[in-house]
């Protein structure tokens, strides 16, 4: 009933209302690609865009200025709108920007107001909730969690990157994959159905005895594969590990393990943040909502339910404060939250009415 | 008494013994050093000399060819000899390398052979024993375990490394100890005496309270600092973790839980390759020399009998088949290694006497 009504203030009376609402834009810049939706203050979504890449950290200020432009023009779909604000969520959002260089971008979209940057980690909370506290936990090629109060990030853990940390993530479960087969190759490790998959998954073929210098040939050139790539690219192994638990006929020890490691660890990510406002962790982790996002907790339902499964007997005592039913909301991207972030810092009270608005509606454009 | 005679052998009748003994460089290959070293057919070593790194993986090949070069001519001294053959040990022996430009680069010091490259595992396993079997564990930036059977390499294991493994390795080690002082920053890991000595480092001001878009300071430094650099010199805070275990009033558990967990991988390393030749792996490593090299074995006695005890207590049956005393042999380098490589690849058999006259002259050329 809602989305009936919702499509019918959105079409029917659009031109109306781009004229008295107040008219928004919103952001969600990636690494690889940028999400932009159009929102009025009442949380309707008029349209959607997207582009290439948008963060200035991975892709040069240029390039991620043209995605960020090109994304917000497809939102607009060339209907006039005078843009109150521009909200842009991005990952390093602390970094010095040179604003005014996205404002002159943006001037010939309309925009008469200002340009704001925001943690993406802010963006992907709001995607999932209206309120201004709670936890987030996000794991997709990086890892890291954060929790918000006042609206604002009041801590933040792991996101440390690939070199020191990013514990859970893809990358960090690609990697475990790889070292998990060269372990079970010299015999370090035990033997996994994960050899098989990243071996042919590198073209390698296995040849159980053959030796160059004492060293298998197979584990030789699985070592030069890895090394002719950029270390980010391991984070392509990921999948393998959830591939070998659903589909072996026994469980397969190795992946099981993997797993529950990375499991493991973004529980601990998410209890780093949670304390400092209680003495009991797990009390907190009831209180807000949990929203988690990135692919390895939201793609499949292995990572996620462990990670609830892990906080439950977390070393804050087994569950002690804890709901029974830990229901973390699951979100895909930060845009839904971007919107929702560039109307409540325009002192637009972003009630559950105007949340499943914005849900609703960008719901129908993206579809 | 042993001793006497074989100065007196090198002194004074060096000259009649060049003529008619036959004469070999043997070399060991580094990254960053190279050693030269010329010995004859009885295991006098004779002339000494170091150079600059001499793998062309990491050099290059042309500054590689000089500096063993270098070193040669350094440890030939001016002395008139016909080099029979010269052995390079180094890592990554099996690349094919332009066998014939090391040819011409060492005819011009009296090479009238051939020159043969062998892998430095080999090497370093020979600085400890003339025996034809036996078992090798290096742990320097890397780590490695290998088999020795009838004098060639029969089973490597890890080496695979810094993204990889080389677990329990310098680099490793370094890695570790940068990971624990970000989870202890942000409260996903115990505290640490670590992490003053890594900040202190860095040169990063330690501020509790002081955060930035909700991350701590201190960390997002410590996560800038780290990426500013390559990889690899992540090694340099691995002694760090010896100096917290040495110089604690009370025992700092993380650095404890750092150094068990590098002996642990360094003994699954070494098991791994000491099984296949008797069901029993523990019994097998107890039958030939155990070699210990690389600086985390050997410049400090707690990595080197963290791993004993871990020998000991290993999978394969709580040290069923296992001696008492494990004792490994510490060498510093293979270049001893590469002059018995050298009369062994030469037919010529290195007993305990020859294998002593080279030990006992080398160090006397090194002293």
């Amino acid at each position: 009933m809602k989305t009936i009504i919702t499509m019918d203030v959105s079409q029917v009376t659009l031109r109306h209302r781009l004229v008295t609402m107040r008219n928004f834009l919103a952001l969600d810049a990636g690494g690889t690609s940028t999400r932009a939706v159009l929102v009025d203050s009442a949380g309707n979504c008029h349209g959607y865009g997207t582009a290439g890449g948008g963060n200035p950290a991975s892709r040069g200020f240029g390039p991620a200025l043209d995605a960020l432009v090109q994304a917000s023009t497809l939102a607009l779909g060339g209907r006039p709108a005078a843009i109150e604000g521009v909200l842009v969520a991005m990952a390093g959002a602390s970094l010095e920007l040179p604003l005014h260089l996205f404002q002159d971008g943006f001037e010939p979209l309309g925009l008469t107001g200002d340009i704001m940057i925001e943690s993406d980690l802010l963006a992907t909370f709001y995607s999932g909730s209206c309120h201004d506290e709670g936890l987030a936990l996000i794991a997709g090629t990086g890892a890291v969690g954060a929790r918000i109060a006042g609206s604002q990030l009041a801590a933040v853990a792991d996101g440390t990157g690939w070199l020191l940390g990013d514990e859970g993530s893809g990358f960090w479960l690609g990697r475990e994959v790889v070292q998990a087969v060269g372990a079970a190759l010299d015999g370090r490790g035990q033997a996994t159905a994960l050899t098989e998959l990243v071996l042919a998954e590198l073209g390698i073929a296995w040849e159980p005895n053959a030796r160059t210098q004492g060293r298998l040939r197979a584990q030789q050139q699985l070592i030069s594969r890895v090394y002719e790539q950029s270390p980010i690219e391991l984070s392509r192994f990921a999948p393998l590990v959830f591939k070998v638990q659903e589909g072996a006929a026994q469980e397969d020890v190795v992946a099981r393990d993997i797993i529950e490691r990375a499991a493991n660890a973004l529980a601990q990510t998410l209890l780093a943040v949670s304390q400092g406002v209680e003495s009991d962790g797990a009390a907190q982790l009831a209180a807000g909502p949990l929203v988690f996002g990135g692919s390895v907790l939201t793609k499949g339902p292995t990572v996620a339910q462990a990670v609830v499964d892990a906080l439950r007997t977390n070393k804050s005592g087994p569950g002690a404060g804890l709901s029974t039913a830990i229901a973390p909301i699951l979100v895909d991207d930060g845009v839904a939250g971007s919107a929702v972030l560039v109307l409540k810092r325009h002192g637009i009270d972003v009630d559950a009415g105007v949340f499943s608005r914005i849900q609703d509606s960008l719901a129908a454009l993206r579809s």
